[in-house]
């Protein structure tokens, strides 16, 4: 069985090259340092739970290309039940970090859109990307690694295309193709998890048309291969992680969202699954945005948990019972569960790719409305100190002239520290380092919509309509379209 | 196979006892008489259907009583592909008549129910309700009958149970034990499609306790059993059906929601359910609620697609692009994918009851918000004239002295008639005799958050809130409880 | 005083040449034909406050032009203080008779706007329309009329202007100058109140432009006037009024939408108040919807009224206290405060127009958001009987063979016909007859975002952000407005 | 003139003794520190108005006590009109600081409240407190003070009342009763702007009962006063204050709230405004309350439109015309406007008090809510980068090995550090350091839920629906009340 301990996956982040900055300065151990330990902490619970045989099933699967047990995001989503079992496992991965482990589950998205894209890439192209994907996957099952994905490029004037900017580099591009491989130049950015990643599996970032074959390109590298430089992103109340105290208050968990410079870094050839072959960029991207969003909800919904949970917690040490927020509470719960529900609805409406991945149902993958009326909840029943997190720092409930001065007067139903703590776990998720982004994910609720029209049978609609309403003759839309 | 053309089923109807009555007078012929032929027509939709190939797999399914495809309202619902079968048939029986197809879909839900009600209980009782009721089913789908269901009862003063009211009939109940049978008395109220139907399945409507044994009953009857009498309630707007003209726009939809009247009415042993057993009667109402408010999104979504395709139309009669309303049409269709997929998830979620049939995830079922913004919509797209319905009669319309200048102003991109058509069918779907009360269907929306709530894990999400917050001692909840 | 008794207005309204017809039918008799008598007798109550000390400070003023206390709907609003009345008068008017009483209220409106454009229009063009309509309004105020406004054109189709039309009567026109007068042909559609009128106030539909002079006309005249024909527009569950019983709960209330045939309607030149302007359309069309809108909220709080009590009758005829549902009526009304409180706003913030009228600030006039969901929560609160409407007729309670039998069964905490009467009430207000159009009176949601639009500095508040975010260059928006 | 120029009030908040703590650390100069300077720039923002002839009227008023201009932070709201101005200057506040000027608003909201409960108290106890506020308020008006208002006390065990609690300091209470004064003891948390506050003026917190004299106090002390700490709150992203760079963007306003700890602070008779008597203590905290919750509309509003503005400058430096997101923008306008509107209303529906200040009407100062939908839409129209603020550092945007590359990569229609000074100014609004709190200003949504229940009239209301319904026979409510 290839999986590895947590304690083998922080060992061989610790063996790769330091290439991750923060704040202007070089992280030289991410399993360490502040800004990236608690991410890889949350991504090492992954590990943890697919060698604890409670949680196995959860985060691990059998894999037929190399006849084993391996983990959910180095896996083929084959089936509805397989896409129900990966939003499962990311509502446990929420409830477990109460944040985003993007680090691996983008790759996992990207690793399965590329499966169907280069599938059909090659029966129509005659290529042979399909081949060396399967090679790379078995490879990656093997080593159990950790893969973040990247999609997202700078994109610069979002009025031009690509190779119209004043800079081509705003999309990651090809600059110089080679008889071994290519050597690529541009960003990817705002990637999640690339702190915590082994490899980087980066995708299209949209469609590209005609004279736009450079950017067409779809390749795994190691994350600290020669010429790539992470910046990670700074993130509300961030510096937090660098101060002793509880002023953070998970330490299991934690999310980084970096900027990929790409210094014209060279890809061998057999790591290569799209070199400009600009017409199955759309697809590319559909296949990665519609099982992302179906599974969103799973996101979304563990974080709720964990959001009911904190507000339960606040109540609690404010001396209020539960009973007296149980309409908030219900209606919490409802938000979390219609978000969950309706990507399992678009999984078991979804059809099999001839590739053998499974597609979800694109309509009901995209509605996904997501509850930001949860976080307003649980600040509502936590109170102000929770809505805008104004409590005294650590420092200051150590300090010892006035410190237990503060403590005493922060107490409540019960003693002063765990109502803190408290409440910096319903800040944190809501207004602090915690918030995941869930609501661009996968793409901007607005591009959501563009997929929901596109996939609406408004004409059909208004047929059915006329007849129902007994009138004989079509009524045309006056547009003329 | 058993499937029966709509005109055997209509002949049917006619052959039973007259026993329907609205605005004081009996109706002779349901076929035919304008307060129910729309519903009689509607429901005929589903016997139609079930002949042409096109259409059969949404309203038939095999059944292995019988070995023969039967009718999905007569069918045993025994994998979570069967359950979504039905939401889908839900939506189709919508778009097709525009409304409610109750007389044959709450029966359905009814049998089910049962099946696993009565399985469980003569597993413990070693009673043989199950073979009986196995027995009328092979009978029902041989014969491809259509059997409403009935659930409510009066009730009386809420805040007294059955056998406390001042009259005992406010819940039906048996009156009297015969070797061969019961005799039953009370009430059913509020019941979908009767006058379509041809037998009436009798559930208990509440959870009944220890005394309560008369009330714990439930059987089959044919509708126009000695001593049944149904009065049919009115809906806004119902008189218009009896007159001429479109001011009732759809033909082949339409619904009724009786009153049953139960005057010492004989039961045969053998069409006997449930009687007495008062602890199997919580089970038997909770597995009807669940699968109803599952299923009832393809209600809702089926209606709203009604709906949208209307708005269409009045913008287009209007002389309006569709695109103008773009947002408001993607909004619209995100109320119903999500209320269709909600239920969808809660089949697929579900799991296998003992007796064969699958029931649903209880929380996904009831989180089932009902898009009442699609109506708002609707109206909002249409203008004043569908809000308020203000539109002159037919005979204004027709009139010699006015109505051609009425059909003249009434005139926009198209004529007046298919203009005052499509905003009449707004009318008839947001405000008119084509709302089919799926608010309450299956129970209030207090109701289904009082399950949603016994269905929660608060205590769980308090607990693992408490852990990534770092907090090492409980905090119990300030009510002891 | 020129104050009425109610029985004088019903008098005047019996002396009048009978044109209203419905159902193909002419209206003998106003005041008695049940197609007309509830709104009749709701127009009625603001005569009979008017006359009562309690309230005749609601619903009178005093006329600085005749020197005596008259009507509001006749009076000018000249302050704040004055608009807040008018919006505190409607919600009485709503609380009274549990609808619209637009028969007044609009033609009120209409005044006040026409004030203000023709003393702007005879400032610039010397024309003599304010003095015309001073004389009438003295007039008016001592024979205490009442007054209807007539405002939409039928407008035909939607993408062309009124002299584009293929038939140039889709807009009510001029189509003869006389020396003494005009001659008008078209019509005016959905008019409140019409047939509880004695008058009716005529103004330009919509904003017109050079070469349609002969659209830009405003004007009064007798509702009786020769070549002026009513045709009182169906609405839901309107043959109720025509049935005894009390399937239509409210008698002293009730609304008639008519549409309006002008043909060739001669109009005496003292009776004209814009004749040609075209540039002097829009300004009246604007002074018209901007009070319209901010006192619209004095309408839909007073029915909000109506149905939170009626929500709360429910309950208790039900048997259950109305401190389970607090929550849901806060919310109620809350809905009914904000919607009331905007228009209340836009009154203060109001500001003074030379003429002496007081105009709203068009801003806070437009942001009224109707609150449909006070509707939804007291169908969710009355149960699933109100929300369809699904009782049996008055008919079918009084039949002797099951009526006692239906009202035994209708039973609750009190007896069925009061909880039947509180049933058919919460109908009645949200899916019946009672429905006041408010949604898209004074103009559409979409139209009313198009003014907030216009009213909007997002130039400003771009500026100042920029200027927060310490960023020194203009960001010019990209489409280069 | 009693005006200060900005300079001198700095000089002056110089000349006091430190007292104000963060991390653990004394802050020497207040308005120079990186913790508190923003705020204390912001305040300073009020007196430079004053001071210049165009905005002088927003933020100045006349006082009739000193007979001069003086800051409407330390003025009587007399009327409706003065009410109004509160809630435009507060709107003027925080678009011009971008978020809350707490140091002066409270006090203003405090000092205005004890008018009317002194005038009361005086006038039934025979006590003299309104005269000595009044020489207050007068040496105050002259000196041009900035002072602060504490309310909110820790509170311990909300199950406990303050004579209750196991420490009796956890209300502010007097310990001391001496012939010149008296001593107290306890603490105020949650203070907004206390470090920019030359005065802190105390109310109690709650209304208490017999026995519990100690705790009703309200008196006015020098922030410095000898036995006062202020330790100053965290908030998500305060380190950044302590950082170079444009991270927190905006530089002219900040917002603090200080934990008051009251070490046995010795306040003398001439500056004590209530001493024991309990009875008026829920009038002072209710006069509080409603005065705020009606303005707080002018705060929601005026960060509103900073939203507004920041989201479109995103919008343009994404390269995406503000056209794209009108349905949003207006959407945030109406956001905006109803909650101004709703607080304007509650002012002008308004009334006097004896003593001189204008009372809001309760029940439309309590419904205003609170438009977080604003936030969301703000995020929506930035996307991704300003939803979880993740952009690197102003450190690593300035690294020579990369920052050029960053820049380049976030660069759009704009270079890149415009745009990220834009996308930080929305995070700062949405989820960093400019989150004013507003949700529980002046109690929690819950709080002021009961304020509305117990000034609506259901019982009216339910009589009314009675009368129009037609029932004869009162309907009582279930529960005997």
């Amino acid at each position: 069985m290839p999986l590895r301990a947590p304690e083998e996956y922080k060992t061989a982040l610790r063996a790769m090259r330091p290439n991750v900055y923060k704040f202007g300065k070089l992280i030289e151990d991410v399993t360490t340092h502040p800004a990236t330990c608690r991410t890889v902490e949350g991504h090492a619970q992954s590990f943890a739970a697919a060698l604890d045989p409670e949680r196995s099933e959860i985060v691990t699967t059998h894999s037929d290309l190399i006849d084993e047990q391996v983990s959910r995001y180095l896996s083929l989503t084959q089936t509805a039940d397989d896409l129900i079992a990966i939003s499962k496992m990311k509502r446990w991965a929420f409830q477990t970090t109460g944040t985003c482990t993007g680090g691996r589950c983008v790759g996992h998205n990207a690793l399965n859109a590329m499966w169907a894209t280069t599938y059909d890439l090659d029966h129509k192209a005659g290529t042979v990307y399909h081949e060396r994907l399967k090679a790379w996957l078995i490879d990656a099952q093997r080593r159990d690694i950790t893969c973040c994905g990247a999609l997202t490029d700078p994109k610069g004037d979002r009025t031009k295309s690509p190779s119209k900017q004043s800079d081509p580099d705003m999309n990651l591009r090809v600059v110089e193709r080679r008889p071994d491989g290519v050597v690529v130049r541009g960003a990817k950015i705002m990637i999640a998890g690339a702190a915590a990643a082994e490899e980087v599996f980066v995708l299209p970032g949209s469609s590209y048309g005609e004279g736009e074959e450079d950017w067409a390109i779809s390749f795994v590298v190691p994350r600290d291969v020669d010429g790539l430089t992470v910046v990670e992103a700074r993130r509300p109340s961030d510096t937090r992680e660098t101060e002793d105290g509880f002023d953070i208050p998970v330490t299991t968990g934690g999310i980084t969202q970096g900027y990929l410079l790409f210094d014209d870094v060279f890809v061998p050839t057999e790591r290569i699954f799209l070199n400009g072959e600009t017409k199955a960029t759309l697809k590319a991207v559909l296949s990665f945005i519609m099982p992302y969003r179906a599974a969103i909800g799973g996101c979304v919904a563990g974080q709720g948990d964990v959001k009911i949970g904190a507000a339960i917690l606040m109540a609690r040490a404010n001396g209020i019972a539960s009973k007296v927020f149980r309409d908030k509470l219900t209606q919490m719960q409802i938000n979390n569960e219609t978000t969950y529900g309706v990507g399992i609805a678009a999984a078991a409406m979804g059809k099999k790719h001839p590739s053998g991945v499974w597609l979800p149902d694109p309509l009901l993958a995209n509605v996904n409305t997501l509850p930001y009326e949860t976080s307003r909840l649980a600040q509502e029943i936590s109170g102000g100190i929770a809505e805008t997190g104004c409590m005294p720092s650590t420092a200051d409930l150590d300090d010892k002239r006035y410190g237990a001065k503060l403590r005493k007067y922060l107490s409540a139903a019960v003693e002063g520290e765990p109502r803190i703590r408290a409440a910096r776990l319903v800040e944190w998720l809501t207004i602090g380092a915690g918030v995941p982004g869930c609501m661009h994910g996968g793409g901007s609720p607005d591009g959501a919509k563009l997929i929901i029209r596109a996939n609406s049978d408004w004409e059909g609609a208004a047929e059915a309509a006329r007849r129902l309403a007994g009138i004989n003759d079509p009524i045309p839309d006056p547009s003329g379209k």
